[in-house]
């Protein structure tokens, strides 16, 4: 019984997700939101209070899911070039596999109300100075080469939002080549010779 | 005389840009930008006939600019990679220098109304489709890894996004560096040795 109702919330979590992305948080209604998981408005407030509450439930989900995938990445044996692989591995197959991954990851948390927001914000900050300090330590090592941390940090974060906008199940790109591809540019580079010649 | 007025309309573009950044296109109105350039909303009137007139001249500027500079990119000299290279400096350039470029590249063009907003997505993806013909033509030739052309092509586009709500003119980063840094990860990649180990 309790399992059928987390499921339904899911079910709710996902929905509010979709339409979030579609039309945006502050334009999407309750009713809209009840219309697309086939309830009445009064049955959805049996589910949940409304609309902050489902954008809490995204953000801090998710959250934790990355801050907890990342803990497992920092205390396992790779080097950093393994665990930054990881971590972009770990962002494609949440951005493909779960869309209200995209609340937490792009911009509509900011519509979270205190302190909520300040907690949510406090969390990304965590993720991105854990996952800046896993490049810091393969440039001291000498693996990665010295480019400015912050640089190296946003742009593989940036690089793969536009998975969200482009990517769906039955493209002709499978999630695994995706995860290649996308970490083998970031990581070792577009060109095949690791010095080219600009003419 | 001209040149005045072009400059106190380049001047309201610029503060609508960064309004529209700050609150979103939808919430902002014309008060809040008369406002924000000193003018009574009804001498603004004088210089421009509302927000969706600045929207449009703001993403087609941008759009006529951002060809241009690629006709110019395509009928040089330079190799794919020197190509790209440009290109994406040109990217950099743009968004540290002119915060108008922010409506055309990220999400708010989509506020435009017919037919503009088809004209302005033409636009875009004959961009794309160009940039991507440099990219496929690096692969052809050998000097780009066989990558899937367009995970290429969106990874390359959405890792300069997050200098829009990054870079600010002061921090301890140049445009040089950022040019530099951003445009070395992307083609030679992160790692020092060409070929590395995951452990």
């Amino acid at each position: 019984m309790a399992s059928k109702k987390n499921n339904r919330k899911q079910h709710i979590l996902e929905a509010a997700a979709q339409l979030f992305r579609e039309k945006g948080y502050s334009a999407t209604s309750m009713r809209d939101l009840a219309k697309a998981v086939d309830l009445k408005a009064s049955s959805l407030y049996n589910h949940i209070s409304g609309k902050e509450e489902i954008l809490r439930d995204i953000c801090f989900n998710n959250a934790k899911r990355f801050l907890e995938a990342l803990r497992q990445v920092e205390s396992g044996t790779s080097n950093p070039a393994g665990k930054v692989r990881a971590l972009i591995r770990l962002h494609i197959q949440v951005a493909t596999e779960d869309i209200t991954s995209i609340m937490a990851l792009n911009d509509e948390w900011r519509h979270l109300s205190e302190p909520h927001l300040s907690e949510f914000i406090a969390m990304r900050k965590e993720y991105e100075l854990r996952f800046k300090a896993i490049i810091e330590q393969g440039i001291r090592e000498g693996s990665f080469k010295a480019y400015d941390a912050n640089i190296a940090l946003y742009t593989i974060f940036s690089a793969m939002r536009w998975i969200y906008d482009w990517y769906r199940p039955g493209r002709s790109i499978s999630i695994e080549q995706l995860e290649e591809e996308v970490a083998g540019l970031l990581l070792t580079g577009l060109n095949n010779n690791y010095s080219f010649e600009i003419s």
